[in-house]
């Protein structure tokens, strides 16, 4: 089975690819591997879509993406990579396989900001980023192609994704990951939102999981993943126990807009994800054993 | 109230120029105008879009389009007009207005192919056809646009429309305006639906009303227009005693593909439409003297 997976570079990516490798032919792609074999380039370059899928295709796993804060600031590139490319992915996985199963990571983002008291399968999407809007557009289009019976598309949309390497990600969430960083290495950190702050978590490698089980499944449409529900203070006690940083390390300076935006996430029930097969991390202490092991086989 | 009219050169676009001027400052656009004032170029062109948005902009009705034959003919010009001059429009629109209205021209084919018993307002958009999500990818994008408070959208799903002037219009379901179109003519016809086909209709000059009407009220998402569900039958029997015509110039040679697709609308409600004040042509009598009138008034 051949498998192509575009943002492989990322954090999700090398650890899809690290778990893929062995059972699949994975092709990796993104703008920079970071030394993972694959090929190098933009997706939104015809030469580079034509090498990624010279050899066929049985399966798509498809990452790469402008995240939130960087489609705010850049909404051409945005729109280029979020919506162009993807279409054009689309397609060539189309022409390149037949019916190929077609899974896109999309995001809680489309949900948007004015949530119900409990958010389950039937909320409807009402995105208010523009990263949101593209996911929930590409949604829409997948779901278009797979009734067409080009592609056997599935859209899992992902909470928070723990624990992304410190450095510059344009996602105005990262301070969800910054948390795991700096207590690992004892630095102190300004989180930017309050200790009463509620957060929907996946580790990466529970992700990596979740993606590999939707290749096997035939699921289409639009599935939310579970996810653990958990407040901030929960999260620095739990991350501090297990790294033995001193809580003092922490220091709470709520933004409301964060707050709003990333800080403010009501129940969440998930019963198609959970009858289709799909998992959280189980409990806040394996999340955060998964996160911070994923973190330290991170390069830097 | 200066309103700026996409595909103004269209059969919809003449009835919606000519009803709105006098009381708007119309700025009307198109490929071709056919006479028409306006601006004459592809929307999708940056100076193109400048002129239109010259001296500003308070309302934008969207009409322009690639339908549905033409837009599975040639996805990559589809896309160019359906999607990405679309979401120009609306930036364009945002920036040269203060948060103007934007009525967007969508349509009954975002609904898709299996549809319920009865389709409402809660009936869900599953398109098949290029088209029918193109016009979904934009009500939402438009949706979000609105929520982001750059514009302030509706988009209207139309039913079909008639009756467009004979020619070559891309659109599938041209049978239904052909059929004014010959019998007013004397012109035998051949029908590709069957007699018990049935259909969802309003008259070009209802449509244009309900267009005019959108601008007035600031309705928000989107909403399934009202429409007459007439049979073919019923159809050919009151276009025939309009115009004289002997209803043994109709033969019917159904073919499945078209009778699935436009020959098979369940009952309609339209709740939302009703409350906001839309409206239908009342009964079908009338909605065949409106399409015959504004017939006899199009350039062929």
């Amino acid at each position: 089975m051949r498998v192509i997976v575009t943002g492989a570079g990322g954090f999700v990516g090398r650890a899809l690819v690290a778990q893929l490798r062995g059972a699949c032919d994975v092709v990796a792609t993104d703008l920079a591997l970071g030394g993972i074999a694959g090929v190098e380039g933009d997706l939104a370059e015809p030469d580079v879509l034509a090498r990624v899928f010279a050899k066929g295709c049985d399966a798509v796993i498809h990452l790469a993406t402008v995240p939130g804060g960087v489609a705010e600031d850049d909404p051409g590139r945005a729109k280029r990579v979020n919506l162009d490319a993807t279409m054009a992915l689309v397609d060539a996985a189309a022409r390149a396989g037949t019916r190929p199963r077609f899974v896109f990571a999309s995001s809680i983002a489309v949900l948007g900001a004015c949530l119900p008291q409990v958010v389950d399968d039937n909320t409807m999407p009402a995105p208010v980023m523009l990263y949101g809007a593209h996911k929930a557009l590409m949604e829409e289009w997948i779901a278009t192609m797979t009734r067409r019976g080009s592609i056997s598309g599935l859209s899992l949309r992902l909470p928070g994704i723990v624990a992304r390497p410190k450095g510059p990600s344009g996602l105005r969430s990262a301070f969800m990951s910054d948390l795991f960083s700096d207590l690992s290495a004892a630095r102190a950190i300004e989180l930017p939102v309050s200790p009463g702050a509620t957060l929907w978590l996946m580790s990466a490698s529970c992700l990596a999981r979740n993606l590999e089980h939707a290749l096997r499944t035939d699921a289409a449409g639009s599935v939310t993943l579970p996810a653990l529900r958990v407040s901030l203070a929960d999260l620095v006690a739990a991350v501090c126990l297990a790294t033995g940083a001193d809580p003092d390390f922490v220091r709470y300076v709520p933004d409301a807009q964060l707050e709003a935006a990333f800080g403010s996430l009501p129940r969440l029930a998930t019963p198609r994800a959970n009858e289709l097969g799909f998992s959280h991390d189980g409990d806040l202490a394996a999340l955060v054993r998964s996160a911070l092991t994923s973190l330290r086989l991170s390069p830097t």
